[in-house]
């Protein structure tokens, strides 16, 4: 959920609308296109949508609504030929997802030619994401319908101090076709932390496009969790309205969008839906000389899948898909200088559309710097010259890209840390507030059944709950034809006629063919996941590659598999998966993700099996956890953190960081 | 492998055994005797040398050997009494493990009364570790034995540039009642790397005791690596020879070895066989306020098992038990300021026994410091006072308790993390030399058959192997008596009637009763692992305990049951165990580790299947991980970081960041 959003739905519901008309940023300093990859700039973004409110596609503009606007990513082969020339590249899109007429339409925009390539009507099942200001106006509808009013002064709650965030109904085999919303309303009295004072007992369901309420319900009054110990606010706020502040520069090489550090290139996007955007990464053998070896063409955070675990009529529905229903960009806060990133980190903005189409500015939205870890990245004593004992090696200083994306109650820190050794690991850090739900008891021996959750307050119950966060990473591990190949490590009996050694490991390479075989599901199998270039060796002959080192939590879903929201995120059964690179295949829950059935995703595209050895192919990694909360969660959550990391194996002659 | 002992080790045999009368330390400021955990001062060292010599216990105090000295561990109820009291505590022991007669003896000695208290002889299997010296004279042994001069003078080398460095032997079955080394030899021509130029085909066993060749065997030659490409000390080199520098303090309360800081308060010991031990951490609710809990009563790394998965006649023994054969604290690295720890960091020395029984300084062997992990410890974004979006948060700043031990060619950094959030996080970090081996191979395709490992160099092969790292955690959570459940997720079918969800997951604990069913190998099963307080409760019901977060790489042995490594390291089969505590069950692998049996240890103890219920209990946990070698990993690896975490659940009645 936006900060925007949630800014205004905080807010009691005489401020007008007109609020909500967000800043409108008209960038006049010459933005120098500078990579294929770069996200459309505010002059493009509102530039599709004149091309678009121009065009004759719809017979009332007016009723036009923007959910989502972004470069229409290049052919891929076009990127790689650009960038082994560097001259200017020979065409820009946009591609919009509009709603008009009750219609959702993909309209591909020319921003050279300053025409309409294509527009197409989507069919299918699904929608795209809701803007904000659907999301405010549900909101305000829902306080301002007379039967809620009603619930609330029956509770005695002041109606002016109720916060109604309205959220994403999933799909549960209804034959429903409309954008609806459900609201889950707070009060904000005595707190200013509203998500631990849930108001139970509705349910509130509202048509966004026709606003009208699908469905009211109130089971009646369950006790207000009280106020009191709710708060963080006071002590450690952090003013997050400041304007950008970059301090000192680190050693980093900015050119636009373009990152150059150490031994590294690399390129970073923003865009609505996935927030941060690393491409085209690639790099050297030795500190800013020799060739450039290719990495990654293309990494971003592609879906999260937070089903709750509550199954009663209320609460069922929470099984949020972040990414596909809000957009990680949309969601992104603006960083707080020392405070979410070091003093010395640079800073990116952001720029979306909004759902008039034009351009909104996220101040701050990316930062970069330097991280100390306060470790070497590599260390060794051994006697010198006449036996004087020698401690040689090098602190490890890593370069960090960092995005959050506050999604309502919860905090996602998302970083990609680029190592000098020719790591890249990628890691998300939670926090906020946990999901909280009013229940009858002060304490766990008054209750008797499953309550779904913990006990983190008096008549405050935190939900038991997942996250899995899907990670869609393009490898090209010098240059676009991999393989992956699964290495075994296999226990061989020894022969007893050389030694007395009864038993050893060894190593078996097996290079997956198709998809099929390519899903892992983590555990304790003693097996290295490896991508290599099967047409590239190092001088020894050894295979050029990286290693995939899984995180600490190999999680994958628990529920049934025919239930809905495992079957519209089906994919979280395993944590690996790949797939021969498609430039459609960029969402692993597809494109439509709210209420959506299925139908369109990773699950899906793989069952086709499609072969996948020395292909151009995608890593599709799912860092999952489950989470029992603790009282420690509460009011706010100590953060978890969660990573994995892709690891060079043979892919550079000898230690990179050598000089 | 300690330092003094590398040292000696790469000078050439013409320098005399003076050497290695090391730095005596006459220790004269008055210690003041803090903490009855504190190890042994100088001064105790010395006294426990003179009480032992001047005894009747053996008839020839010259031939007298000291193996191991440490503190006699007090009493654990002596210990909890005394930590609510503080008064002085009763008495002072030293344990001594000496060889004298071909005989071990362990000696106890009252410190206070100046005498010995008892005098046993060792009959078990397996050997105390070896002392420096006799690692030295192996090493001087070998290098001046006529047939090995002639090995080497076959292969055209200099002798005067080999370094010899004798290894464990391990137990292969062998009816032998002698304490061996295996001598490795390298050439030390062209680089101060000489791990990277094995001297291949020899095998030498030398007697330590009686300075015999007991076995020598030379299967001719192979290509000696080249020492090209093999130096790293050039251009990182840090002087680890100066003397400690304490930089600005940082916000550490150290009295003598009892840190305070933040809301924790532990002690910090060292000692030559573990190294860094922490004991009696507790922690308060608020920083400096309220009352202390307990929760860890000493933890330290207790083991560790690193066996090489060649089999063959040259190699096959390597199966490395290092805290036991070697000893983490005789390996400890002097610490180099800013390099190994940060520039604010505060040192502590460490004292351990000499052969000859005398007090041997390790100077900063331990560092503490504050660490900035560059995230924060909580965020939340969220509306404010008329809307106004307000960052709430705290930047997390940990402190860290570091040492280094440099066993032969591996490095290990052992850090020990305290949050403000009541988490311990245990990491250790790998670097170092790899295990190198000479092979006739210049490139991959020249090898048809397994060569064990990765062809990282011309003609050197480094071998494939493990490290389990073995972690003794006796956990007083809030209390002595805890008890360790088994939290399983487990899926449920929804009540179709309520809501069209059809799964949750909920949270099914199981109360471990005894010791077989805590063994715990870590996959992808869905369980929590909780240590609780059963007569404690939080002020809502919930029971106190802590979580353990395991680490990345739940590896387990792959070795067969019945090999004579694994028989010896049992305990690696299994990543979680559970005991009673038992004063005596310190070293899951038995203390009398070089040629151990495998008749003691944890795997041994826990046959009994005692029942740990509400009990005193100890979590052993293993990190692990397979090292498949890459060529990165060559001639120096960068640093693999392995860790685990004891987290607060239901501990505090809540967030305990929150001031």
């Amino acid at each position: 959920m936006a900060k925007q959003m949630l800014r205004t739905l905080s807010l009691s519901s005489s401020i007008s609308l007109k609020i909500f008309v967000l800043v409108i940023v008209t960038f006049t300093r010459q933005l120098s296109m500078s990579h294929p990859l770069d996200p459309l700039n505010p002059i493009e973004i509102n530039k599709t949508r004149d091309i678009i409110l121009n065009s004759t596609i719809v017979s009332l503009p007016n009723n036009l609504t923007f959910h989502f606007v972004d470069l229409e990513e290049p052919e891929k082969n076009d990127v790689v030929f650009w960038l082994s020339t560097n001259q200017s590249f020979p065409y820009r899109k946009a591609r919009a997802v509009v709603r008009a007429d009750g219609e959702t339409r993909e309209v591909i925009v020319d921003l050279i030619g300053n025409s309409i390539i294509s527009n197409t009507k989507y069919g299918g099942f699904g929608f795209p994401p809701f803007t904000q200001d659907e999301i405010v106006k549900a909101s305000l509808f829902t306080k301002g319908f007379p039967a809620f009013q009603k619930s609330i002064l029956s509770r005695g709650l002041n109606i002016s101090l109720v916060t109604c965030i309205p959220v994403t109904a999933g799909f549960f085999g209804e034959h429903r076709r409309r954008r609806v919303l459900k609201s889950s309303c707070y009060s904000r009295e005595g707190t200013t932390n509203f998500w631990s004072r849930p108001i139970a007992g509705i349910t509130a369901l509202v048509d966004v496009e026709t606003m009208q309420m699908v469905e009211y319900v109130d089971r009646g009054q369950l006790p207000l969790p009280t106020a009191e110990n709710t708060d963080f606010e006071s002590s450690n706020a952090q003013d997050s309205t400041g304007a950008a502040v970059n301090g000192t520069k680190p050693n980093v090489d900015l050119n636009g969008n373009v990152v150059r550090w150490k031994n590294w290139e690399f390129h970073v996007a923003f865009n609505a839906r996935a927030g941060v955007v690393i491409s085209t990464a690639s790099i050297s053998d030795r500190a800013k000389q020799g060739p450039r070896r290719r990495v990654l063409y293309r990494g971003y955070v592609a879906e999260t899948f937070v089903p709750y675990m509550d199954p009663t009529a209320e609460e069922y529905y929470k099984t949020y898909m972040d990414v596909g229903e809000y957009g990680f960009g949309v969601s992104a806060s603006s960083l707080v200088p020392s405070f979410d990133c070091p003093a010395d980190a640079v800073y990116m903005d952001g720029n979306m559309a909004g759902a008039d189409g034009q351009a909104v500015l996220v101040s701050n939205a990316i930062c970069v710097f330097e991280r100390s870890t306060g470790q070497v990245s590599w260390r060794h004593t051994n006697p010198g010259v006449l036996g004087r004992l020698v401690t040689s090696g090098q602190e490890e200083v890593n370069l960090v890209v960092r995005m959050v994306a506050t999604v309502g109650n919860y905090d996602y820190t998302i970083d990609w840390e680029f190592k000098q050794s020719g790591s890249i690991k990628m890691g998300v850090s939670l926090s906020g507030v946990l999901q909280l739900r009013a229940v009858p008891y002060a304490n766990t021996h008054q209750i008797q059944a499953d309550v779904y959750g913990t006990l983190v307050s008096e008549n405050t119950v935190a939900d038991n709950h997942d996250h899995f966060v899907t990670y869609h990473l393009d490898l090209d591990i010098d240059g676009g034809n991999n393989s992956f190949v699964k290495s075994d490590l296999v226990t061989r009996r020894a022969n007893s006629s050389e030694s007395p050694r009864k038993s050893y490991w060894t190593v078996v390479n097996r290079t997956v063919k198709g998809e099929s075989d390519a899903r892992v599901r983590l555990g304790s199998e003693p097996t290295e996941l490896r991508f290599v270039n099967p047409s590239k060796n190092t001088s020894l002959g050894n295979q050029v590659g990286y290693k995939l080192i899984t995180g600490p939590s190999p999680a994958y879903s628990l529920l049934l598999d025919e239930d809905y929201p495992q079957i519209r995120a089906a994919y979280t059964k395993y944590q690996v998966w790949v797939t021969p690179y498609n430039r459609s295949e960029k969402w692993p829950g597809g494109f439509y993700t709210d209420q959506s059935h299925g139908d369109d995703g990773l699950a899906v595209w793989t069952q086709r099996n499609r072969s996948i050895e020395n292909k151009d192919i995608v890593l599709w990694y799912t860092l999952g956890f489950h989470h029992v909360p603790v009282q420690e969660d509460f009011p706010v959550m100590p953060i978890v953190s969660v990573e994995f990391e892709l690891r060079p194996a043979n892919f550079f002659d000898r230690n990179p960081l050598l000089s």
